[in-house]
């Protein structure tokens, strides 16, 4: 039998829509709230950071947003992704279950982010912007923004968390390549920024004070918008291409998964590989047990607490009901960059709480370890976001093995991790550590959580 | 019209056969010579380091020889590769030329490399080796064999030009992810690197070391036969998968190249994508222009003498005619390590002796200039290697806009970029020179070119 067995899909079979979870929830959405106000924001709240049709789809109720023919024109260059049947994992794990893996690290920017990026360019530029501002973590969302601004003519600008900004220079290389201009973040081009580095000239920078710098950007000019990679609606809803394709590749491998797998950090990469799957359950078919993984050193869905929350560290953004650290907690270092957030995007948060999916905690040395030993039967090096996953899938598999079941397994293969050698690196020489947040700072990030009305 | 073009072929549309150019050329090539005895070398001399089943395939006549099921099994992992209508560049140059790329940075080592490496594990596997030694440049070569060896179950060591040892230990890492061992060359691991270094304790290294030293190893071991990633019969037919289905890709484009572009460092690129297009010419099918791109500080094809010479520094291969620069000549540092080498694959340089193709070389700036405008249209970003070929398609198609002529060009995209993020940080910082070799060193080089009897 054939060790390397690809599923490859048509370019007709590329999704002509993104699949809305909200239209097939039991219950809806809790709405995001005005911080001031703490009454439910509206489209004109939005106005200022979004377009008009981003701001439509955040709130739509549609099963079915049609995918505008020039994004999957664009979509064309490197979807449909490939999915492959893991069969020399599987014979190494000694395992009965089936491991199939969709990998999205073929697109230009090496990960998924790029699905959501060209919709997002396309988008703004539809309505006349110029400019996008946004932030990034590890650099695999500003690369993808920074690769469809380079495909539309728009002009992007990422403010880049300084810790990884310093650890990664190829990730900003890579953006510049593309045109765009990456800052380290906090910098002095904000408020935001500026009331940051006055307190703590020092800081390391996070996610959420990034977040802050990119929204002020764009409220404070006409001609930029602000994009995000991950967290809200619209973001993830542009990520279920990955699963929409899983489900047909599957389909031709004769097959259905038992269990779905996904790393998450803010979220849209779960969601992409997992929704669509979680809606075909909802309407009545298959069950599915779905499980996110996520860092033990940032584990906002196995201890955060399920509450509104900002988004940012500067209380810039609307307030959104999510699994939540608070918005001042700083998590350890960790190779992870890409999982780095205090929050968790509102819909996954939902869906947990609608026990439709369970979530667990790794290390990220036991993730490195999986992601080597995936590398070596499998020929792919992970980026260290996706070896969540793989370590995720690796257990379900021995699992299996322990119970003697021959399950279906399907995990999302997010990103490779040519940007991340240094980790790998760090690995290999035996200087990663395992650091776990600090109880008393969670205590207290939590303590700080906004008080709302509509609680 | 869409932007996006791609041309993806089926599984079984990878090739069955390998594409022997030899049985089509009019005059065969000079043998290969024994260097103490300067009469032809036979398969036994070959034997201590290579497979038999390479051996024969170095010197086979037979037009098609067919790809093992365990080969084609493994290829199907990221092969056919894609081919793209460069629709964006054409329009950025403003160009009346059809410019098509066939693209194999989506191999999981992320160049053409496995195409060879594959098949070479697999051969040394098949008679009983355990352990491979190879040389390697950049790097790319390294970490494909590593990838193959990992698939094979088999050790690999990797001797790394020092100075790229330095330069890119991420490389290094790749290599480690799969299991390999990567030293630095010259190393004290064997007579050859121990002499250089007993003159030039700071030796930065270089090809032809490194490739002494790896067959130094493979020759006193019974477990273990040498690897290399270009310039043989064997490796450059390996890569004529890539220009068989670039054949047929443009049959369904329904276009035929009138121009194609190869970048040349050994020769197993420019041949994979050319030879099968020369040998359709050969065969009294349609003519076509063929240009190899060489780095200009490393001119082999441009610049050196076609004559016998070593392979490697130590003087331990057999001697070979080829385009060289004398394999004492060490070429001013730039960053294609993948070009680098003193000589060229003899049939690179025996297909320019009967005027089938033509060469040109390039300062690296301009190749890198080549390459960004080519991620910003294109959305990847090539390897410094392939931007040679970039640089020469781009300049073809400025060529056609000058005469009006609409004219079809195709060039193979050899690989990615993502290890070589630091030379792109160079270019944009203005640190990269293009350094010129030094004529003295070179004629010295060339007067010392063994004098051999069968010449």
């Amino acid at each position: 039998m054939s060790d390397t067995v690809k599923y490859l899909l048509d370019e007709k079979d590329i999704p002509t829509h993104w699949y809305n979870i909200m239209a097939d929830l039991p219950e809806p959405l809790a709405p995001p709230l005005h911080p001031g106000t703490g009454q439910p924001i509206g489209p004109e709240d939005l106005a200022p950071l979004f377009p008009m049709e981003l701001i439509k789809q955040e709130v739509s109720a549609e099963r079915e947003i049609v995918i505008p023919d020039e994004v999957r024109d664009i979509y064309k260059q490197w979807r449909p992704t490939p999915m492959f049947r893991a069969r020399r994992l599987e014979r190494a794990l000694d395992t009965p279950a089936k491991i199939y893996y969709k990998y999205e690290g073929v697109s230009p920017a090496g990960s998924h982010k790029p699905n959501t990026a060209i919709a997002q360019a396309y988008y703004n530029k539809a309505e006349g912007i110029t400019k996008l501002s946004t932030e990034t973590g590890a650099g695999q969302w500003g690369s993808s923004l920074a690769f469809a601004g380079a495909l539309f003519g728009l002009e992007v600008d990422v403010y880049m968390v300084k810790v990884s900004f310093q650890q990664k220079p190829y990730r900003k290389a890579l953006m510049e390549s593309y045109g765009a201009r990456c800052v380290a973040s906090p910098s002095d081009e904000t408020e935001a920024g500026r009331a940051i580095l006055q307190d703590s000239p020092n800081s390391a920078g996070s996610l959420g004070i990034a977040i802050s710098e990119a929204v002020e950007i764009a409220a404070t000019r006409d001609d930029t918008k602000y994009s995000l990679g991950s967290v809200l609606n619209h973001v993830l809803m542009h990520q279920t291409v990955v699963g929409q394709e899983a489900v047909k590749q599957l389909e031709m491998a004769g097959d259905y998964p038992d269990v779905v797998v996904g790393c998450t950090g803010g979220g849209s990469n779960f969601a992409g590989i997992t929704f669509p799957f979680l809606g075909e359950k909802l309407r009545g078919g298959k069950d599915v047990k779905v499980i996110a993984v996520e860092p033990a050193a940032c584990p906002t869905l196995t201890r955060g607490k399920y509450a509104y929350d900002f988004g940012d560290t500067g209380h810039l953004t609307p307030l959104v009901k999510m699994h939540t650290l608070g918005s001042t907690f700083i998590p350890p270092g960790f190779h992870a960059g890409g999982l780095r957030y205090h929050g968790m995007a509102p819909l996954v948060s939902h869906v947990q709480e609608l026990d439709l999916i369970s979530s667990r905690a790794y290390h990220q040395t036991e993730c490195f370890a999986a992601g080597i030993q995936f590398a070596h039967e499998e020929g792919i090096l992970p980026a260290p976001e996706a070896n969540h996953a793989v370590k995720g899938a690796i257990d379900e598999a021995l699992r299996c093995k322990e119970e003697g079941k021959s399950e279906t397994i399907l995990f999302n293969l997010c990103g490779h991790g040519h940007f991340d050698m240094q980790a790998y690196m760090d690995y290999f020489a035996g200087n990663l550590e395992d650091r776990n947040y600090d109880e008393g700072e969670l205590a207290m990030a939590l303590a700080g959580l906004p008080s709302v009305a509509a609680e």
